[in-house]
């Protein structure tokens, strides 16, 4: 992604409760090459805890769903946690006070980690290490109030029109083919 | 879109059997302005001939349906003549040999009909008149070779990856969203 294979993009789905919506933004992370999805709360995974495939998912993830590697975590707090140890940049896609426009802020994020010159500089080196979390909330209630306070970052996407939000799953596919 | 309110986008779907995707498509179309969808073929429409309003596009589309202008037509080709006749240019999202990438494919269109010095000349008045008709085909099948032969360009999304296609709901949203 972004012409620089070391840049690792981690997408977050805590509580999507549509199969559609989860099998959906798998095509997409494949499409992308997202290195993982985390699966959190009570988003339906690929497979149930017995380990038996799951229609729903299957039917909409076209077989993407065995070909992007995924985990599941019970408490999406802690996946954030875990995320934010591992060193990843935790960026929320919601509408709230604090929020920037996703291209304004893909464009600055980058512009801050490219080297002027293009030369191999510490700046460069930066650049290779980009890890970046991205999380979706569900389109009625958002991202919950204690995960946002995980996020170093809120972007949303503009909007005209009079409806609240996009599908969830189309909000993933325009912000990260933005990210390419 | 692309900050200047005469810019007419007009979306065509011509036979996408899913209401999911449908009522999704009319949300994104919300949510950028999009001027009228062209429904074509057997793609479900709001209301049906009895003017009864189908649930299933109103549980995705979420009021969207309501707000963003619509039209019917039995026969996608006869769709397309007319809005060649009304002055659209017709762009076709379909993996073709000609298919262009859509990023370089908009910014070119732009820079191409955008006067250099930013001053009202012909060629702003030019920019002024963009009428862009966008069709999306099905995922299955893709857009039929007698509708291709009507487009005047083609366009594609790049995509890593095993699958073949994104979601019809989340590659329009891609597109539409670029066009902003």
């Amino acid at each position: 992604m972004k012409s620089n294979n070391s840049m690792k993009v981690v997408v977050v789905l805590p509580d999507i409760r549509s199969s559609y919506n989860v099998g959906s933004i798998f095509r997409t992370c494949d499409a992308v090459g997202v290195s993982e999805i985390v699966l959190a709360g009570y988003s339906p995974r690929p497979v149930d805890k017995f380990n038996r495939p799951q229609k729903e998912i299957a039917k909409t993830a076209l077989g993407a769903e065995k070909d992007v590697p995924w985990v599941y975590k019970d408490s999406s707090l802690k996946a954030l946690r875990d995320l934010k140890n591992e060193g990843f940049r935790i960026i929320a896609v919601e509408q709230t006070e604090r929020s920037i426009d996703y291209k304004v802020f893909f464009k600055d994020l980058f512009k801050r980690n490219k080297n002027k010159k293009g030369k191999k500089t510490k700046s460069n080196n930066l650049m290779q290490e980009i890890k970046l979390a991205i999380v979706f909330g569900t389109e009625v209630t958002g991202i919950p109030k204690g995960l946002l306070k995980l996020c170093d970052d809120c972007i949303d996407i503009p909007m005209k029109g009079n409806k609240e939000s996009l599908n969830v799953s189309v909000s993933a596919g325009i912000i990260l083919y933005e990210l390419i």
